[in-house]
């Protein structure tokens, strides 16, 4: 078993282009300060989509540019096609801090509709455009991850063959990527579900080639990262304080909180090598950056402890 | 492994007794319908704790009255001593509908401060107080369920050594419970710990004798859920919508939902006899009772489909 697990802080690249309230430049850089400053060691800052398709960051160039160096921590920023690394290495050409460590992430569904719905290609095609992104990001000296979104079920087809996810995943490490996130998109997944996902998968490919992503959508999200877990998966997706939840429909929650997710690791013996203190702090900036309560349950449990507040009898 | 999992519905009592708005005696009765139409077979309605300490439930004797009798149907009621049992034996006898089975739970915690604040005795002592209770419940034909509370973590002694839990809960399986359900009052627990208390009972007791009643405090609910399946657990306290949230702190959550323990049961193929869509509908009616949102997920991700709202790119 591992002893240590990578938490892969996705709150301002797939939490923030879920917010309705479009948070500032300075904010966005704001938070990504505190999130390294808490010890995250991956984070993700931004996304090369067209600013038509997800205004909330269109900043992507300059979030780029100034995005702050500290030992041990490594970016990635969602790129989808050839001109979006494009514009990813002119922001990266465009420091003036000097270099800094960013990963290209590439994107695919394992289902044809949400696939169609989401980037207006089918897989193949979408495939066919990485051609112009994996190698040349490669070549440029960029690593490059892979996301399989809708693995644990599609909005649009429901159930997803789980053969279907194995090989978008496999393509995707052919064709280069050091590793790929398995999504639950829209937050389906159940345990034997996963448990039959990740074994499959493990029987082709090494654990440190696999991450997790799930979405928290119906409260299953920790108790599906305690099964990949235990099959030998060491890198988990989530965002600050829940970020992400869909803006039209005010309850329901985005992706997995990074303080639930770190409450649970710490409290089964791993070590992330963050600072809990820290982290919540990160989270109250991403509520005040928001404007809005985040739905992390562990932060909003540590915000109410620190009101000191009287509770209850309780059972 | 069992394919059945029983769901012991506790919103009506741990749910309501923790909410600051009080729900009328005719929106209880008309929830624990709703719950009773979904196919629960166990629901714990009320409580005949003293008024003075949770005026939410003064009206015990009246719920208690019109309990309506459904098949396969058991209800619960807290007794915490003897005046308790003999309140309920009051509300019984004066059904006009006829008898109705329920039984008696009686509570008791795992830390001895908790116990105290709780009910101002020593654990020693409560133990005393359950021999006028537990010996009468059952010479008048009614079984009895035991609690432990804070057997996960305490709000004033902090980690709770398992052998604590372990001797409260025999001592009640020996004075007559034929059940004791484990609670993680403050909502604390992780997997690892949940692992070591699970099998340290297991090894003296039967699957069937213990209950495990988690609070979702810090999104760890379902994980915990999980393992104590994978031991041989088949029975889970859940609350409605996750009601049972401290009114004293508004994100912070409670009760573990029962929505989404069915939906991760479903989802993992176990059968609990119980109608989602029924469900549902007893959650929608449980947020108009206490007249707020309730933080169960799976719930307002229903309620969120059933608004057919759109959704914006995802990945």
């Amino acid at each position: 078993m591992a002893t240590f697990v990578r938490v892969y802080e996705v709150g301002p690249r797939d939490g923030l282009q879920n917010e309705a309230h479009v948070v500032s430049t300075g904010g966005k850089l704001a938070l990504i300060r505190a999130l390294a400053a808490s010890g995250l060691s991956r984070i993700e800052a931004t996304s090369f989509v067209s600013p038509r398709w997800i205004p909330q960051l269109s900043d992507a160039e300059e979030v780029t540019r100034a995005l702050p160096v500290c030992p041990g921590l490594r970016y990635a920023v969602l790129v989808p096609n050839a001109k979006g690394l494009e514009r990813l290495c002119q922001g990266l050409a465009a420091r003036s801090d000097g270099p800094v460590p960013v990963d290209a992430a590439v994107f695919v569904s394992a289902s044809e509709t949400h696939n169609r719905k989401n980037v207006n290609k089918s897989i193949d095609d979408t495939f066919r455009a990485f051609e112009e992104v994996i190698g040349p990001a490669r070549a440029r000296g960029l690593e490059v991850r892979g996301y399989v979104s809708t693995v644990w079920g599609c909005p649009y087809e429901g159930r997803v063959d789980p053969a279907k996810a194995v090989a978008v995943a496999e393509r995707l490490l052919a064709m280069g990527c050091y590793q790929v996130s398995l999504g639950d998109t829209i937050g389906v997944g159940t345990p034997g579900q996963t448990r039959d996902i990740v074994s499959r998968l493990l029987a082709r490919v090494r654990p440190e080639q696999l991450a997790m992503h799930m979405h928290d959508t119906r409260g299953t999200a920790l108790a599906n990262v305690l099964v990949g877990l235990e099959a030998g998966i060491a890198t988990f997706d989530a965002a600050i304080g829940g970020l992400g939840g869909c803006p039209y429909a005010p309850g329901a929650s985005g992706n997995l909180a990074t303080e639930d997710l770190v409450y649970m690791l710490h409290g089964m013996g791993y070590e992330t090598g963050i600072s809990w203190a820290q982290l919540i702090s990160a989270g109250e900036l991403a509520q005040q950056e928001v404007g809005r309560p985040l739905p992390g349950k562990a932060l909003q449990a540590e915000l109410g402890a620190k009101r000191r507040l009287p509770s209850p009898p309780s059972l």
